[in-house]
């Protein structure tokens, strides 16, 4: 135990420096008016970055909705049409989540190249992030009319003026090279760079453009090559970053280019991934409390008539509503309470784990809706218990999700977690405990309900409860179970049938090993 | 000019070792994982700032919602009473925003004292949040049921809730020292600023638990004290505070007690009320997307009907919606952009500045409904005339405001600046230029529809479009005014009379005279 907390230790000093390397740098980036080039209209773009993610996160969630607004009324006979009505408004959701976080990437990527910027360039910005804001719309449009014409043309118009912007904001930057990244600054084939950037940028205008062509004689070529431009280069660089890891093959030179690679690998800002996560959990914990707000204000008038005056017997009938929002509240709010303590312990962010983390926010934007259902329907009718294992599915997959972000960090490169999460780590069993919470108690409830159809909503509204203060004693109960484990082990090799729900069982081997 | 350089680098020369100190000092509370105490469960609080700030700006424009779902349909005799319930839903719209803000501040306040947080206070901080996301609407149920006691009820508990949450984050930082401000943790009487500051947020429960007695028999009382609650502490501080700077009075002892004092002076955390604001921003510039994203998909059964399959005509009556996202995406985002040139020379914000900002984004959040109402009446009518008025007033008070907080950075103390744009810095006059090409603009725009009252559409339209360009060519424009100014000045001390629209007059006297 002893030997354990001098690795760490060491682990620690190791790293000491070369994490203030970074602080320090963040720093003379952010020295405000240019302290550095004594160009007085260089700014550091943190700012820009964080309104650019707000905006982003808002228009990722914005699809949700009109899914959130489709009334489902208790009635088998309509259900069959509403269920594909919302069926295809879910995908559409789903479809323009990824899209929107598919241009959050390459504008990552962009602003990982050019890391200071002046008025030109933030003007220019904002006239992409207006463009993005209305890819949702255009590509609903198509979604709803894939046969016109008009719905391609749109969506397609927005990606091309999106990368043209995009470019003529790399010619800017490479014309001005102190507003680059100091690694391209001082590299020698400055102009290999701009042209590897150029050529990857412009690619999905020109495939875009193809696509338009496509759409006036043979449409669904154009749905392909739009696939192509948005998917593509993700999926043939994971398959190929996940043959050569099967393959144990060593990466050809990781350092020649590091921007714009599309490896599993390439550095993500750590930064602009929370502040995205950030926008997002808020706008998803929010989401009921605005319909709430414009809906739920009962009409003085109607009060008087319907309910003889009594404001109390008016507010019942949305009572709903409110317990809805409560728990949508608490449960959006404790997913980011863990993500939020996931994320205090990576030190380094990879494309997969944002791609990772990106799942998880789509999962966590249905959880309102989820929620919503839960509390709309008639007790122990049929729709009640399928709401309520819907949302036990949502939150187990977000929580999911976010535990492949931990185990990606884990498995992937050694420096991407801090020293205290890691394998035998001295909080490695309670970030565990924390991540793995949700998905076993959602697990949990899914199998109780399927078992206890009839108590169904009295065990959802017990584990909303209770999850809550289960995260208050986290720490006590992990630190109970490390002990019933260690008294299990150490004094006789018995039988590992008991292992605590909420522990790795990983940890107290190398534990004893040390 | 020389010598006026020489000055500004010495000015920087002094200030960099503290600017410096400041980062370090906030490196220091960025260190993830305890690296200070060695306590493993301590955080840095700020992404947990971050997302607080995200929900709280969410919620203080959510009020906005209801105004803008308000259809006003172009009819004189419905005019009268759509006008009065506009102008309460605009009314309760301001007063949640201010409310919002002044829960905000009370934030702010908060964790400027505990600056470190571990999972408990993070978890208490999630359930205030929960119950300020729910003030508007407590407070809107308030406001239309006024001789109801259920809605003062409902928004006095949820006050007394958050006041009582306030105190045990404050008891329970004060029980671990090590999470609180490094001034009040050397600080030899920890005690008396303990009980100094629990006495301040405690004050608000108990006039709330009062407010709620006198609801039962005499509610005018509730609604005073409430008043008293929300607004007095500012108001009589301010007032002092204007007294004493009549007087020319010294203010006693500043340092003894910097926080929770009410000052106008009083620091407020910089990084927050830029994070807030960019919520804001965001939030408004999306507004209106929001809207077509959910109500403009045209149904496809609708369009075979009624428009022969014509997706372009079908799409043609929502034109005006269109041109409305635009138009007040780009105002609301060059509003951004002053706004983030303005804070970028900011170094230290005060409560004074912090409630002009306030002031201005109440306004901002206006700005797309007034842009909706402009593209949504038939050319020349009254009506249209009317709101492109109303959106120029917006404008100007939107940006009138962000130069008053410009104003009060000059005019309060000389560190609240950076030295490039205080007097005779050498961004002073471009500085004033970006602060008032809008105000300017918009004041032109009014009088110029008042007089030309048939050409005001097109005028607006000219005005929007000229703007993002005037912005881009700004520093030339400036560039040229000083040039003539000096050319005006220098060989022959003529008269002042046409000083350029967009310079400061002071600034070139300031430069004769260095």
């Amino acid at each position: 135990m002893g030997e354990n907390e001098v690795e760490i230790v060491e682990h620690h000093v190791e790293e000491e420096p070369e994490r203030n390397g970074t602080r320090t740098h963040s720093f003379l980036e952010s020295l405000t008016p240019s302290d550095r080039e004594g160009n007085s209209s260089t700014q550091s773009s943190h700012r820009l970055l964080a309104y650019s993610d707000a905006l982003i996160s808002i228009i990722a969630t914005v699809m949700i909705l009109p899914v959130a607004h489709t009334k489902i009324e208790d009635d088998e006979e309509l259900k069959e049409s509403l269920q594909n009505l919302l069926a295809t408004k879910i995908a559409v959701y789903l479809m323009t989540f990824l899209i929107v976080t598919v241009a959050w990437a390459a504008h990552i990527r962009l602003f990982q190249v050019i890391e200071r910027i002046d008025d030109c360039l933030a003007l220019l910005n904002l006239a992409c992030m207006m463009l993005i804001t209305f890819l949702p719309y255009t590509f609903s449009l198509m979604a709803t009319f894939p046969e016109n014409i008009l719905g391609i043309l749109l969506f397609c118009s927005c990606v091309i003026v999106i990368g043209l912007i995009q470019a003529i904001i790399v010619t800017y930057g490479f014309s001005r090279p102190f507003l680059l990244n100091d690694q391209i600054q001082t590299s020698e084939n400055q102009g290999y760079y701009k042209w590897h950037i150029l050529k990857v940028i412009l690619r999905v205008p020109i495939l875009c453009f193809v696509a338009i062509i496509f759409s006036f004689f043979f449409s669904p070529m154009s749905y392909v090559l739009l696939a192509i431009v948005i998917f593509l280069p993700y999926i043939s660089q994971s398959v190929k970053w996940c043959y050569r890891k099967a393959k144990g093959q060593v990466e050809e030179s990781p350092d020649s280019m590091l921007f714009y690679s599309f490896h599993p690998n390439e550095p993500l800002s750590k930064e602009r991934v929370e502040a995205f996560s950030d926008g997002v959990y808020a706008i998803v914990a929010t989401l009921l409390i605005l319909d709430i707000c414009e809906d739920n204000v009962p009409d003085p008038r109607e009060v008087q008539e319907k309910f003889g005056g009594s404001l109390i017997e008016a507010l019942q009938g949305f009572g709903p509503e409110f317990l809805a929002y409560f728990g949508s509240f608490a449960t959006v709010g404790l997913l980011w309470f863990v993500h939020h303590s996931l994320f205090l312990h990576v030190t380094k962010t990879s494309r997969l784990m944002g791609l990772l983390n990106t799942f998880s926010l789509a999962f966590v934007g249905g959880l309102p809706l989820a929620y919503q259902l839960t509390h709309e329907f008639p007790r122990n009718s049929r729709n009640e218990l399928e709401a309520i294992q819907i949302s036990c599915v949502i939150i187990f997959f977000a929580g999911i999700f976010q535990m492949a972000i931990w185990v990606a960090a884990l498995f992937g490169e050694r420096r991407a977690l801090h020293p205290y999460v890691r394998y035998a780590g001295r909080d490695h069993a309670f970030m565990f405990a924390k991540l793995a919470l949700y998905p076993s108690v959602a697990l949990g409830t899914f199998l109780l309900t399927c078992a206890l159809s009839q108590f169904s909503a009295p065990i959802f509204h017990v584990m909303e409860v209770t999850v809550p203060f289960a995260f208050l004693l986290l720490r006590l109960l992990v630190r109970v179970g490390l002990t019933l484990l260690r008294l299990v082990f150490s004094p006789a090799k018995q039988s590992a049938s008991d292992v605590p729900e909420y522990e790795d069982p990983r940890l107290p081997f190398t534990e004893m090993v040390n």
